[in-house]
């Protein structure tokens, strides 16, 4: 299970590291469905390039064709965007509960014998990802 | 300014695309600072292997070394995964904002004529994600 989840997220993750491929998600996300004539068009690539880009969100479970009639249309699997966010906040959950305290953190820095500021920034990210 | 941001979430996306960076990042999150040594020892892969995930990670900008006296450390750049989140809160906002309420959801669903039930459960997991 954990095997499998793991091939999901590598795919998840490898088929967002394109921006044209971010774009199609965000189109998607604006438009619930569209064809991929209607996707391909703000793109400056061919149909083609822009097809290939999309069969790899379809193979990453990111997008799924769907039929009406006689048109095909691409919409967006949230489930699988979801499977990312929730592994992002495994990491937010140790990282904040590490610096629960600003004592804890100056405690922390003393020892390392590095200058306080700029991991002050760090920790006041750290308890707005949280919230 | 937008091309940075995409090469740097083209690279950031890549680099966690593989469960061994994955679980060099979890590691790191859940320990702060660790030694090259210290992160490699879980895996079953060679010291040389695990070290070239930790370049991947740090040439991404996920994670940095830091130098404390004669030891070498590695720690995670929070802003660099929080960019990734960031990200995926921009599709959340839409996606939120299309299906603002169940009437609209359910004219939607009768205009494309497709059955209700496995969209609500979409609908569901939508707003989830945006509390």
């Amino acid at each position: 299970m954990v095997e499998q989840n793991n091939e999901l997220l590598d795919r998840a993750f490898m088929a967002l590291a394109d921006s044209t491929r971010r774009s199609i998600i965000m189109m998607l996300a604006g438009k619930k469905r569209m064809r991929v004539t209607e996707l391909a068009a703000p793109f400056s690539i061919s149909l083609a390039a822009t097809s290939k880009h999309i069969k790899v969100l379809e193979q990453a479970g990111l997008i799924s064709r769907v039929q009406s009639g006689r048109d095909h249309y691409l919409e967006l699997n949230i489930e699988r965007l979801r499977s990312i966010k929730d592994w992002l906040a495994i990491y937010e959950k140790f990282w904040v509960e590490r610096f629960s305290t600003q004592e804890e953190f100056f405690a922390d820095e003393q020892v390392a014998g590095k200058p306080v500021k700029p991991r002050l920034k760090r920790l006041a990210i750290a308890k707005d990802c949280a919230s």
